[in-house]
């Protein structure tokens, strides 16, 4: 299912020129840091040399997981409703950060427990009402997993085709940190203890509890790759995710890639198709713990680390400014040359 | 001269009620990191629970330097005042980043080795034609300083009366990270090696070289204080940001605190008025040598590390989307009670 995406590698045709424009603009070589390796990597995936961003969207997906059952996240599961109605009413923190950076914004129902007004603008992609409980059985079934995948993917070519080429992901779902941990233990193959972290405020007894169920869970199942492992652990808003990802990169749109939960994701996606990498920009390194671990199998370099560990997309809504600088330091500074400027000695 | 600014250290009247708005945001306790800790400063530099940015302003000060003749930077003199050139046409890195964040820029002749026409915007503050080589003498005379750090302050009590309440500070001055490197080996008392670095590009033998005149340099003076290191190794544009972030401070604004030479304006400017650092946001570390250790001896955690190493507020101007941000969800935000959602069990 996962399988029938077609992601092309970045082409170099254009590698060469864009390294050039880059080290002849007004400042000493290599300068600009990482927003330099960003601009050639926009470029790439644009293949121009001036890129630009078009209609920046940021989807938010809410899903439940049945695993709360458990009792793994110090907040009830009817958060997860609540905190979409916020969303819609404007009063997160990713509603915040979207407004001041020039997002626009899609809240999803992937599948949460709570049947929300018809009124409200919310997509409504539900799956289900929330995902069975993996401690014991598969969280999603093959069909719900499929539909989520095509979901994902459907949406984001609707979007792309109204303009977008810069997407994120955000996502909530009280419960979503121990699908992550569990969907970044098997594909890392790290024990759950490095990628179980304290979510949304455990205490360190809640944390040990949670890492034995984790472990309890991964015991309970076979896995054979990495749709199976989705599939068993995974969460809707998680699997919307990776099916959204992987059409966003067959589209050629820069992703930009927030925290724990969103990472989990990219996982699953890059272990069957890696080259869904090639259009990831890391927006932000989350304090979960775990999440530095993930980028580092990735080998990413994420722009932003401010110990943050809110979910929602907020890392990436916080982020678009600095990929917003890499685009127009390359398209609008100018050169030695044309601004007549002695080059170094 | 430096000893006539009255800065109050922080307020702490309203730091509870602070937090507590902070603390009940519809997120979990300390979930935006490093983004709380910036609007509890904020709130308590501007002393009320809605704070608010206003006509941010990024000053860029160039100044030549008489070290330049030991052959301590690959570029040559000319560059400084080719490069204000540059910022007055828009073609710089740091007109491209304030421009997209919605800075007001303003550019100051504090003392470049050349005559600007009078017709460009450029604010004529120039105090001589560069500094003199500090291999030999001291690079300000007493008046020059005194000069220098009244003509940053009286800009800044200018700027603030236009309604500014944020400001930001860079530079532009071939030699200018000697002139820094030495003001801080003698600060932090740590030893030249470890504070003098590749600056805009020098090889392995170039750095070792700058090494070896600045040791000398350092072996050529006694210094007495912080003052006395500025007069001896500063520069015009370093003084003149001494005396601008002084005077902020004073004026309770925010400071947001570019690298390595603007930090070194600011080692001199905390070690006579500590409480100046009340009112400093780190905006980012830059890759220069010796910018961690700076903000390592300041205790300060930067908002960015992307590498950088370019210099002219760069690093200040890309930061204030992340401080906007704090500022906005401080008063943007919905609180749990107020937004009907559930807090943790």
């Amino acid at each position: 299912m996962t399988s029938t995406f077609k992601i092309k590698p970045l082409s170099n045709t254009l590698k060469e020129a864009l390294v050039h424009k880059i080290n002849f603009k007004t400042k000493p070589l290599g300068a600009l840091g990482m927003l330099e390796d960003l601009a050639l990597q926009i470029g790439q995936i644009q293949e121009t040399l001036t890129p630009k961003i078009s209609c920046p969207t940021l989807v938010v997906f809410a899903g439940d997981h049945g695993i709360v059952a458990e009792g793994v996240s110090p907040y009830p599961q009817e958060v997860t409703w609540q905190m979409v109605m916020n969303f819609v009413s404007g009063g997160a923190a990713i509603n915040v950060f979207t407004k001041q950076n020039g997002w626009d914004i899609l809240v999803v129902d992937a599948g949460v427990n709570y049947d929300f007004p018809d009124h409200l603008p919310i997509k409504n992609l539900k799956i289900n009402y929330g995902t069975k409980n993996f401690l014991s059985e598969p969280a999603l079934s093959e069909i719900e997993l499929e539909k989520a995948i095509q979901a994902g993917a459907d949406l984001v070519s609707e979007i792309n085709q109204k303009g977008c080429n810069c997407i994120a992901f955000g996502e909530m779902g009280i419960g979503n940190t121990s699908a992550a941990a569990v969907i970044m233990s098997k594909i890392t193959g790290l024990p759950i203890q490095d990628c179980a972290g304290k979510g949304t405020g455990l205490d360190n007894e809640g944390l040990k509890h949670k890492i034995n169920i984790l472990s309890t869970a991964i015991e309970n199942h076979q896995t054979y790759n990495a749709t199976d492992i989705l599939r068993t652990f995974g969460g809707f808003e998680i699997a919307m995710i990776c099916g959204a990802m992987l059409k966003a990169a067959e589209l050629k749109m820069m992703i930009l890639v927030d925290g724990f939960i969103v990472t989990s994701a990219l996982l699953v996606a890059q272990a069957q198709h890696p080259n869904v990498l090639d259009y990831c920009i890391f927006a932000h390194q989350s304090d979960e713990n775990g999440h530095a671990k993930m980028l580092n199998y990735l080998k990413a370099k994420p722009l932003l680390k401010l110990g943050m560990r809110l979910g929602e997309g907020t890392g990436a809504a916080l982020a678009l400014p600095l990929v917003q600088a890499a685009v127009n330091f390359l398209n609008e500074m100018a050169s030695f040359e044309s601004a007549g400027v002695s080059e170094s000695l």
